[in-house]
């Protein structure tokens, strides 16, 4: 694992690590067309905002790809329909939208049929390079926030497997850790899919950096012991008042984080900044099937029958952040001004 | 399961209803001496603060019937033998030492050793009614504060389960709904034993209360978005200033409904009050097996070798607390001066 990629790019086909074999096993796909990337992404095998944004290209690319026609207009009319089913595949994260919105236009700037697919390509593969090159840059200014000793919980998994780069609340603890920091870290499970569990841990363990497994409703017990110096967690779309959504449950670290005086940090590339988004009332957030929290590992935990919610995302008011570090430096309020002088 | 008791006294046997099997199997446990009653709470096959008392009252009463002594002397070494071992079982409960304190004042109290162990039966059958009829009393006071409409979080397991009665918070939301009050409950899953999910669910359900159950992590949210009337939840002990020891994850929501102007109740009859504790610090927290964390009903979810936190239990500081409600009334601050008039 120390190599394993969550994404890599074979010319004609997109390998990917499926996600929700982890930890028990590390199989990888090989998807040749885009309604497998579709579905993958809608399945969570491939997940993390960032890494979500790749792998839709990329899809976008093996779509255009599969349409045989040297006919522009043919062609651009069922490029649409491919843009639609990769929209489609989940509401919240708005690296996806990002990446549809520049296959888009990379498409619209080409010529023929043929230019247009090269050109797509090459823009999927340029999407994938900036991304992992964004998260090394803002887990560099993200890792100032972390002191020599500090305890930091994290929520989630926003390590190399959600980004395909370096990652971005996990990228800057790595960072930090790099830098001969001594560190601890809390990783909270993250129910409903365990990413704390079978993906945090993996990455941290593989990267030797101590930490502690809790339970989502252990954070604040934590918390009030003054064991916690720092909170720093990912986002699936940043609205350009601040406002973040991200991982069911940030909202409540939030919370706590500022009833007990400790900084929360969001680390985002600029790609999950939605400018067109005012405020994160306006954010859709994705309820997703309640057999998620009925059952763990297939394995039924609760009376049949029974009702559950599983919103995926809850939204964390800009006020509750203390800083969004982001590739091009650290953001703090006024939110509304600077996030769009950087985006 | 309609009649469904945690807790029978056959005379000279307990029968104890197997909470970890639940809700895939009502297996039912003949239990002939005190050691198996020490197991049984020491791996929560019966939990709940009011049913661990009665538990470990009968325990008690078991053991002494174990004793085969017509010597006072020896019979009360022994006996004290007992009262330690049903004591080590878990540290937090306050209903589990003031159980084995009101047997160890009754056994002091009677003469011979035959009376030594009617008194023990007796007494332990006798805590076992008041404990029953308290949690029937407490219910009725506190549904006044559930409104008709009302949507009510609660955590954990606090109903018949875990009370050997009516139920504690559950018995307040159950009470509110015989009264004809149109109700919506939103239970939390409580990990890492999933008490919520395969308890309180099962008992929301056969008492026909329409319920959503949710993950720890998704309280905030629900709360943020105007969906959470109030919270109400039991207690494992209370202290002389109404600082609550509760199950873990309580904390979080007791800071959360502070934040969002939403009531907190604790729900708990007067042997849950400690007023020899004189505030939260006191109370020791139970740390539980890493293992309850890192599997699921026995499927591994975590990579191997992880370390992993399991505190049971957390503190509330009375502070968060609305108000405290008990057989024999409810009480608000200044809860130092008036826990100490009830108790």
């Amino acid at each position: 694992m120390k190599d394993s990629q969550p994404l890599t790019w074979l010319g004609s086909k997109l390998r990917l690590l499926d996600q929700t074999n982890l930890p028990r096993e590390e199989v990888y796909l090989e998807l040749a067309g885009y309604q497998e990337v579709a579905q993958a992404i809608r399945e969570m095998k491939v997940r993390g905002a960032p890494a979500i944004g790749v792998a839709a290209a990329y899809g976008v690319a093996l779509g255009a790809l599969e349409i045989e026609t040297s006919s522009r207009d043919e062609f651009m009319a069922r490029l649409k329909s491919v843009l639609e089913t990769i929209e489609a595949t989940r509401p919240t994260a708005r690296n996806l939208f990002m990446a549809t919105g520049r296959m888009q236009k990379a498409a619209e700037a080409a010529g023929s049929v043929a230019e247009i697919k090269e050109a797509l390509v090459r823009e999927a593969v340029r999407l994938h390079s900036e991304e992992a090159e964004a998260t090394r840059k803002l887990a560099q200014f993200g890792a100032d926030f972390i002191k020599n000793g500090a305890s930091v919980l994290t929520h989630c998994n926003t390590g190399s497997l959600a980004t395909t780069g370096y990652g971005t609340a996990l990228g800057v603890i790595k960072y930090a850790y790099e830098q001969g920091k001594k560190l601890r870290v809390f990783a909270t499970e993250t129910r409903p899919r365990l990413q704390g569990t079978r993906l945090t841990a993996w990455e941290l363990r593989q990267a030797g950096i101590p930490f502690t497994l809790i339970t989502d409703s252990m954070a604040g017990h934590f918390m009030n012991r003054g064991e916690v110096s720092c909170v720093i967690v990912g986002a699936d779309r940043i609205a350009a008042n601040g406002d973040t959504a991200n991982k069911i449950g940030t909202y409540s670290l939030a919370v706590l984080a500022m009833e007990h005086g400790i900084p929360f940090y969001v680390a985002a590339p600029t790609t999950t900044i939605d400018p067109m988004t005012s405020s994160g009332e306006e954010i859709t957030i994705e309820e997703r099937s309640p057999d998620e929290v009925l059952n763990i590992q297939g394995v039924s935990i609760a009376p049949e029958g029974i009702k559950a919610a599983n919103p995926a995302f809850d939204v964390t008011p800009h006020l509750y952040i203390s800083a969004i570090i982001t590739e091009k430096g650290v953001v703090r309020e006024p939110y509304g001004e600077r996030l769009g002088e950087i985006v």
